[in-house]
């Protein structure tokens, strides 16, 4: 299926925001076997907005619409629907009935222009917005489809997942099945050597993806059911796997901390983190998992070195004598933290985040993990400015903590 | 004068890469008082290429146009100005004599593609490129400039700053400047109505951006000088503060953890954090802020409600008799925090993230700020997913923190 991609908004004309959701999108459509052969961005006018969908529609058999969708006057994404398609605008009494339920139940009278968006062209669909207030809309327009998203990226994405692309799968033949094979502990370019030999292959294929110092081997098949698709993954996903060994530590959406939680809770430990320079990254990354609680006793963020005595109990005669940035300081704040929180397992990290030099280079960052099975620390240097290392230092820490927790560590 | 950016590559089109040239140049554009109706992307598709130029020549006084240019027979970008535009290829001699040198000093022989390089449309000049060996294009095609600029960012940007805005600026007079008042507090479409007056202008115009619960204010003016247009923003900018009050927190760039630490600093107060269901998420704001070790003290994550009693020191009576999530729970918290991490100023986070009840119902998250002011307590009510109401959470607790440490909340 030939699909177009339409964003709407000024902001993105004027550079003030990239347009990461047409990247987003054209990569989940190529994944799909759709072709992508326009993407075109539009400002806020209810004219051009028009004219591109007109333009969209007589080349492609669906067009995706993100942005333009809000409240306020300048949202005209439902008009330029309507006028591209000669279509009336109708407004869903359903659908406001609920938006004002929404914010009364929020304890706030609603605005009336929020009004607008319980509107739609003649013959549409509302696509219930899961993460957001502002609904997407489908509309069947001939043999053409339109489809009418959220700006907010993780809005776009919820609906693209759950509502657009299971109806443009439903127009073709054949199926493409991807699986992502998540490691860490080495670079892409090592990851990329070690399946050197499996690359050359085009169906199933393989591609590399890296984040925050994680990369992913992606495998992907094309065939007539899905059950053949999967089959044909299978045995690259096990040659993958026998090559990569314990830098495997999930598929697909998984995450390191979902996996970490599951392995502390297979076993019965409870978690506590002591952070210095990842100031309540890793504990945010931790209780984002719903359920955490189970396993996540708590926390300090002991930034003062002082407090690091206090709250964790961490010698002062070792961090004067050893330093606060060193892995004896890292190894009695995991074991602090786990005894004043009363958990198992603790993990911990110190370190020089930048963009100013704290007792080590910037981008030095110390990791510590305390298991009933002993209690270790590992120096790592990460480049890039604060951001990038206290994120990267916040990977590594979940993965340190995973490879102590199953005992691949020691 | 009005200018068009088309983006040609197939990697842009299957998401490999984010198009973060069209955002630099519309940046650009608009700094220097041009008009950008329209951005492009195509493939690398010659009929395609061409197509999209003859639409933007139709509605644009320049197209500028970004990849497509280098030695490989799937840069098609030369081809497609000349079907375009009607014009014949031409080869020049002393452009592939240059390349033949070039290749000559590096001691290696030229393949023969790479005199494809050297090709341009009839009447077309070459923009020297000082980063890279595909010079750029430029084409006087009746009253209308087609730029052809390569695909790496910063060859890109050199020509367009040495070559592309010289020749746009001699036909043009003025400037544009932006200015973005930053607001927390009320939703965008209150904020829109309490400026409905203002919106309707064109010259300056006003526009709003929404993210985590901040909302943006945009003010755009033209004039012939820089000093003309903050001229004609300054009384937009006054009449919109006067409106808003205590909601504008900060302009253009600033964030609130920033302004936040600005503000503790200002007064000689230190901050202290305890966090239960935002999980580190307000610690790890505040600590992205280079500097901040010297307002931050520490935090803690109190997930578990026995350490909020033992770590915190909140009476264990009050969370029995008023609750864990509770405002009385939610000030001892912030007061705790002051107090055991050797503060002057605390603030506190207790609540219901979801997908489950935590004793309220999910989105219930209740804000304690302690200063030496006093000590104060709100119930917030978030909608959406556990990740969007923690950060929501976050943002309102950095906020109300402002509001008490500047006395406004008192």
């Amino acid at each position: 299926m030939i699909v177009e991609v339409l964003a709407v908004g000024t902001e993105l004309l004027i550079g003030q925001i990239v347009n990461g959701n047409a990247a987003t999108i054209g990569r989940r459509l190529a994944e799909e076997g759709h072709d992508a052969h326009h993407q075109a961005v539009v400002g806020d006018n209810v004219g051009r907005i028009a004219e591109a969908i007109t333009i969209g529609l007589s080349r492609a058999d669906a067009v995706i619409i993100t942005g333009g969708l809000g409240p306020t006057q300048d949202d005209l994404t439902r008009e330029g629907i309507c006028l591209a398609t000669g279509r009336p605008m109708e407004l869903v009494q359903d659908a406001a009935d609920r938006l004002r339920d929404r914010f009364g139940r929020l304890g706030r009278s609603m605005p009336e222009s929020n009004l607008r968006q319980a509107e739609r062209p003649e013959g549409a669909e509302f696509l219930p917005n899961p993460k957001g207030t502002a609904p997407g809309i489908v509309l069947r327009h001939g043999q053409r489809w339109i489809f009418a998203l959220p700006g907010v990226p993780e809005e776009m994405e919820a609906l693209l997942e759950t509502e657009v692309l299971p109806r443009l799968r439903s127009g073709e033949g054949g199926v493409v099945k991807s699986k992502l094979i998540r490691t860490w502990g080495s670079s892409e370019s090592m990851v990329a050597e070690l399946l050197d030999d499996l690359y050359g292959s085009t169906n199933p294929s393989i591609a590399f993806l890296a984040s925050s110092g994680e990369i992913k081997v992606r495998i992907t098949a094309k065939a007539s059911t899905e059950a053949d698709a999967n089959g044909m993954i299978e045995p690259i996903e096990r040659s993958v796997r026998e090559r990569l060994g314990a830098r495997v530590f999930g598929v697909d959406q998984e995450t390191i901390e979902a996996i970490v939680l599951a392995l502390l809770a297979d076993r019965g430990w409870r978690l506590a983190i002591a952070e210095s320079a990842t100031g309540g990254l890793i504990a945010a990354r931790i209780t984002s998992v719903p359920g955490s609680s189970k396993v996540f006793r708590g926390g300090a963020v002991t930034y003062a070195t002082d407090l690091k005595a206090t709250v964790l109990g961490v010698p002062a005669d070792v961090m004067e004598r050893e330093g606060v940035v060193s892995e004896a300081t890292a190894r009695a704040m995991a074991e602090g933290a786990a005894e004043r929180f009363g958990a198992e397992v603790g993990v911990s990290v110190t370190g020089s985040a930048g963009p100013d030099p704290q007792e080590r280079e910037p981008g030095t960052m110390i990791i510590g993990v305390h298991t009933p099975n002993g209690t270790q620390a590992r120096t790592m240097r990460f480049p890039g400015d604060r951001e990038r290392v206290r994120t990267y230092a916040t990977t590594a820490a979940l993965h340190l903590l995973r490879l102590g927790v199953t005992g691949v560590w020691w």
